[in-house]
């Protein structure tokens, strides 16, 4: 299976919370958080707990860039 | 400034490729590379090249989740 | 601080509609009202009310264009 | 015809650029400027040149909010 | 009407779930189930329910293409 | 490998066309054209061209839905 999506960040699950429509599932990625919000579906199907090993993934259409120095 | 994008990533620009209306901009950002496709505007503007110090930002509705094990 | 998200829309907000995973934000900008879908986290640390300045932000690549006239 | 997404602004049509693939079309709405990256393909179908009335539609999920007052 | 988004998919409304801010409506495609996470707002006034003709609209630049052969 | 992304709609490739920067595939899916805009270093690793077999994948906050009956 090969995937044109260019970000595949991996990571650990470190908190899910449901609703009945929407997850959000909090992944740790080297010494960042990664906020996924996906279906309550997808997150009951993939068995989303505390401590998985997961990927977060990205299409580089969604990546925006921010320099810190300088103003907006 | 607050901004309600929840992921923001860290890292350093390693390649910027430039077309008259896109660019596509990576970044090292920790053990991974993450792409960034902006316009060409955006990325004049924003000065950027290689070795910058820049973070990825992504809204939390546009990040999925991969699991490795198991069979989609 | 510098974005490289192209579009900036200042307004007011209108309304807040919090569920436990998400939250809507209606912006008021200019002649139009803008909604936003964000995680209800985000919403409450940028601590988002009635009457409060705040802008819409939105990367080129989700704007799609619509005309008026001709059939689609 | 009825659409669910949420955001359309109406404005002019300011600046027209295309690549082969891509297509950067700038709207004046109201105050502001709004960029829309889309098809090469789109935008010869709907013909969009300077001058010309249209509006850019944006999905509530891909608004974010940004607030000037306090830090990131 | 014309509209710039390219990937319009014809369906019927299968399923809809309502949560207090957003909305999962299941549309049936050909042979392929189509799931979109819109807002409860939108989902109210297109009066969306089972049996119902609908089209499932998708932006190129958030479509990504998976091969089935070879290993990620 | 288990994916959180809701829709998948297996195609063939009809048609690659490639800048620098980004390609466009347009996929057969049924009886729709499904276009994608993803990297053109993806399209590249992916080998992508026409008559392969390949499936859209479109994450369930990217769908729209747009009834054809009554007035916007």
């Amino acid at each position: 299976m090969k995937l044109s999506t260019r970000n595949r960040l991996p990571g650990t699950v470190t908190e899910v919370v449901k609703d009945e429509v929407v997850a959000k599932v909090t992944l740790q990625v080297g010494d960042n958080h990664v906020v996924a919000l996906i279906t309550r579906e997808s997150c009951d199907e993939l068995g989303l707990e505390e401590g998985q090993r997961a990927n977060a993934l990205v299409k580089a259409t969604d990546v925006m860039v921010l320099t810190d120095e300088g103003v907006a």
